[in-house]
């Protein structure tokens, strides 16, 4: 069911990720101490008056990890011979507006439908790195970006999501600008440096991480630390959000409509804040 | 790309559903006069306390109006071998819990894409017609039903859902009860009656229908004149939906995670109450 192209590029991103092996066997490791889901806040009434789409629309043509189409439709029913219309899609679970489970970097984490509708609800915070993406594309969001946050809005709220806003969602129709991808293949594009996730990690209790780029790690990565640190401890991941410039830093709620599908690794996500 | 029996079911599908040429052409001359979508309620705050999944589980199992499997996962990276996981799926866009678009079933109504962020965040109406259905797998719902409603809980918020709940989403583990399929071939389980809907169409503000069933018509519907009417007049409808006895007959607010995708005709939809 591979299209055109796809076997190709799966055989030369395998042989590009050989690298995942021993990433592979980190996370395998952390899976054994993985921790329970991050508690959801108390709860408390929250508040809303209006709706942010923050989801890019998905097509063929979005840019993809892989290089390769992340959705494929194929018309089965047409109202004009049929009277009705309908589709059949062939998709990436990783691709597009998405969610990335546990399980998508760890032997035993929760599949997409094991994670509980409460953690699909929360607090976001949006960290706004965009000036300094803008002067490099491998910029990573740091420790510091996160301190600045905080003094300004207060401690990270409990069982919130953390998004990075690079600028980089103005990209997605210009696949070149969006991966970044330089003559030897290596992406660049910002993501969370393992440092600063390593410090969510320890010191505060946050559900998920989000960038509006194609993956947590910056594009450069050889090891993918932030994946491999945050997936395995019982955390999810949102990749290619869009809007957040239209969003407040602080005090708007994320609902993260991710197909629930079993033993799914990740999913097309709808992305709603509520502000 | 069809899975296996798939072709076979497709083609007998189509024989069955002759019928739908001459609501195809209903259809498309309702949607010359289709209304624009609904305009949501006025930006009143809304408030909730907690999240209730109106969403079921997605899998190969999963009962399908088709009889073959909704979704098909082939796993593309193992993390074992490539230091991740990674699936592949072929989806039908009408399977499991899912929105159909205006476009379904017209010839120029939107595709989900286009649906504003505003209509998929709306007041729930549910209507309990569970004990009804109990008694006769082929019921309706009603004007009368909806009447019941409102003379309960007032009139029908403007811009809001109205799901139906028969009970069948308990049957989602028994294919058989859950299609209520004759020897005859013929579907038995609850829907909206075409009257109910046309009701609403003129004499309420509804952006779209729900219900926990494989339709919003009936399963014996031989013309389709639930759908034929209300998705061509630019709304909205959820087939699949679970828990509706999990949530209040009014006061909740329902999100519709619907996957983005362009040019499609439905698509796979996490339902979450905020009640």
């Amino acid at each position: 069911m591979c299209v055109p192209g796809c076997a190709e590029a799966l055989h030369a991103a395998l042989s590009r990720r050989n690298f995942f092996k021993g990433a592979g066997t980190a996370a395998a490791a952390f899976a054994a101490t993985s921790v329970a889901p991050v508690a959801p806040a108390e709860a408390a009434s929250r508040r809303f008056t209006k709706v942010v789409d923050l989801t890019h629309t998905m097509s063929p043509a979005f840019p993809t990890f892989f290089g390769v189409p992340g959705i494929e439709l194929e018309k089965k029913f047409d109202i004009k011979k049929d009277g009705f219309n309908l589709n059949w899609w062939k998709i990436i679970e990783h691709a597009g507006t998405h969610l990335d489970a546990p399980i998508h970097f760890s032997e035993n984490g929760a599949t997409v439908e094991k994670i509980g509708a409460d953690q699909l609800v929360v607090p976001l915070a949006v960290i706004d790195v965009a000036a300094k993406a803008a002067q490099n594309a491998d910029y990573q969001l740091s420790q510091a970006d996160l301190a600045a946050w905080e003094k300004r809005h207060g401690k990270l709220p409990q069982g919130c999501c953390v998004a990075m806003h690079s600028g980089w969602g103005r990209y997605v129709t210009d696949a070149a600008k969006f991966t970044g991808k330089d003559s030897a293949g290596t992406f660049h594009f910002p993501g969370f440096h393992p440092d600063a996730v390593a410090w969510l990690l320890k010191e505060r209790r946050v559900a998920g991480l989000a960038v509006d780029t194609l993956s947590l790690d910056y594009g450069a990565s050889k090891d993918f630390k932030a994946h491999t640190q945050w997936l395995p401890a019982g955390r999810w991941g949102i990749e290619n959000a869009a809007n957040l410039d239209k969003v407040p830093a602080a005090g708007a709620t994320l609902v993260v409509g991710v197909a629930k599908v079993k033993d799914a690794t990740g999913g097309p996500a709808r992305l709603l804040a509520l502000v």
